[in-house]
């Protein structure tokens, strides 16, 4: 684990995007919440938030922090599900990891909630969206707007 | 959860993939292993095993299971890092969503290994490879040749 | 930990009970579902299915257990929420403690998600309601009728 | 998760009660100490102050904290066990779930030590009973006086 | 981690020791039973225990395990504290480091509960003393009598 | 837990040491690299490091702090393996338990990738080699030399 003693907390964030492709059939379905299990998008956005929160037990190398938000919002779109998520922290290192992994599991309870209907589902383009805080500052990735799908700040 | 009390416990396996794209640049750095944190591929194995035993605890609605083998390969390929997995167990319902949170967090590991060569890579096709046995039977994803680079059968 | 090497796994199941009682006020805020950190009921479903796999891990003599169903029903009240939670596994021994340790996570949820609304609400009527299989036999808890809300076998 | 970025990190600390209700015969049997799984009430204590450490992994919303405090003491009374407890950190939020959950988790475990006695024990008055620090200021539950029991400051 | 999927599941059992040396004054310190965090070895073995049960947490390959008993004792002698642990499970492969982890944690505990008194402490001799089931048999450390101090089979 | 509300964060650092002792015979094996599990040394390193940040979870009385550093190195020797830890942290409370917990585990990750080859190896010499920082100052352990094999700062 790289040695942050001494640098300094600072605010920091990161944001991050994950896509769960799916037929149009397997959309519909979870459209009409038909499912018994329960509100795929909601369940999505709990596993999410309570995965950043265990971000270092999973990434070996990653810093315990102590987060002051996380937030994951998971919205149908027309050949799948859209997860965009959130992570803050004051601290000496960096949240990226926190908001991939938030993304990551988001999309994988989506794909455990839905299997029974399409056990083909793809999870594509889990990349980092921006990160601010830092030595190295802003970083935002190349072609991606501000995206009005993104998680609230504010919000729970 | 879904109630599995009456189904038997039987032989169920899964596989699953994921790949990291990276700038060849990034590639070239991991060969030639100079990562001061250590293997990145190695520790990415490792990585994933160990979430593999966590998923009942990632994926809200998924049954805890006595697994009986996990194992993740990272190769390193053309414009990326390929990431195989495959789970195993005996009981009442499947591995899949192990396979694929182990294929999952080996990636994301590559991820925080590498993310000061290249804030830009992308996670990638983390899909179920296959799965046997359970009262749906076997899947096969479509145009997936059985992979070289797949986790051998009775390996760590 | 008590020695249960020597038992054979049987089918056992538990039923457990809490309720969460708040001012009318509270519940007419819940009932409006204008909490914006989600709905509440349900986040709290999923925090107490969550934390009966981890029983073991909460309880220091508690044995972990393959459970092969949980489920949480909390339902609005003329005084507050009802919890209801039902557990089961194939195993030595029983899951009296998994249904409890549901019940009382989803109603500190409920504490959690409303506790902005109102600080004093009380966790009561913590209690095990039924639990079937093992040497034992069957415990029903005396002058609890067969609850319309308890959670249907089979649901997820 | 609600957005603590902004807030500056204060001392913060709770206090939460619990009561696990049982027969006088049960209550004979404990403070004779004759359980073979060990002392109910110091095993109590402890498995609540780890469980008050995972509070944030078991309440979804809830931010992680470094505590600085948790204590539980549980004492036979009249017709039970009396549970109480106390967490605090310097942090941007409350420690009011950390408190709770401690009081449940030795409550159950209570339970569990317990349970071959008398499974009709019931936990009932679970409930904050003072929080203090950050921006909305100290709270003190109506009518708890000052309990004899309570945990004191500056004990382990 | 090793494929077990054909082992077919059987009764297994290990046993393992430590012990903590310390000064004879550190020892006196806990034989008076004056340490306000609480009873070092009490406490010692429920960390013992319940680090057992979560020993596929901690060693990467190995595979998780109900386990059916786990019991840790930690008793004060000559030049320190000696610690015997048990473990079982019916399952498809050894519980030897369960039993270790738990001899481990335990002893480790001991050292954080009396390291106000004596940094020095150290542990040693933690080692499997004995092993049975599966296809290689039995294993008995040579040299190492039956000890009188063994958690006995069947208390908690 | 010791209240440490009222003491102010400050830079702490501690070292650990462990000595896992095998025949030669087990030692040849493991430099020739044959392990089909992967490298041993490797593996512990990571697993230390992972436990280390787990440290609250498995010491009851340990309170949770965010780490800054923490690393392993496991070095083969004459007559076995060495393995000295480094933890660090800038809070109210020491980091001894996190680099003893990180010694512990990478050792008993070393037994269990080995035990094949032996069952015998046995974990000694577990002791604290330095803490810095604090109210208590500097401790150095008598008769430890600077180690040539401790972990450097600055490394992963």
């Amino acid at each position: 684990m790289v040695d942050v003693s001494e640098k300094p907390p600072t605010t920091r964030a990161a944001e991050a995007h994950a896509f769960v492709r799916m037929q149009p059939a397997t959309l519909r379905s979870i459209r009409q919440l038909k499912n018994p299990k329960g509100d795929p998008l909601e369940i999505a956005r709990i596993a999410g938030i309570a995965a950043a929160k265990r971000t270092s037990e999973l990434i070996p190398l990653c810093h315990p922090l102590p987060l002051t938000h996380v937030d994951v919002v998971a919205k149908l779109c027309k050949n799948g599900i859209e997860v965009s998520s959130r992570a803050a922290t004051t601290g000496p290192t960096g949240v990226e990891m926190e908001a991939l992994v938030a993304a990551a599991v988001a999309s994988l309870t989506i794909y455990d909630m839905c299997k029974a209907l399409e056990r083909g589902m793809e999870i594509t383009e889990l990349f980092l969206v921006e990160k601010t805080g830092g030595k190295s500052g802003r970083y935002r990735r190349p072609g991606t707007a501000r995206m009005a799908s993104k998680p609230a700040r504010g919000r729970a």
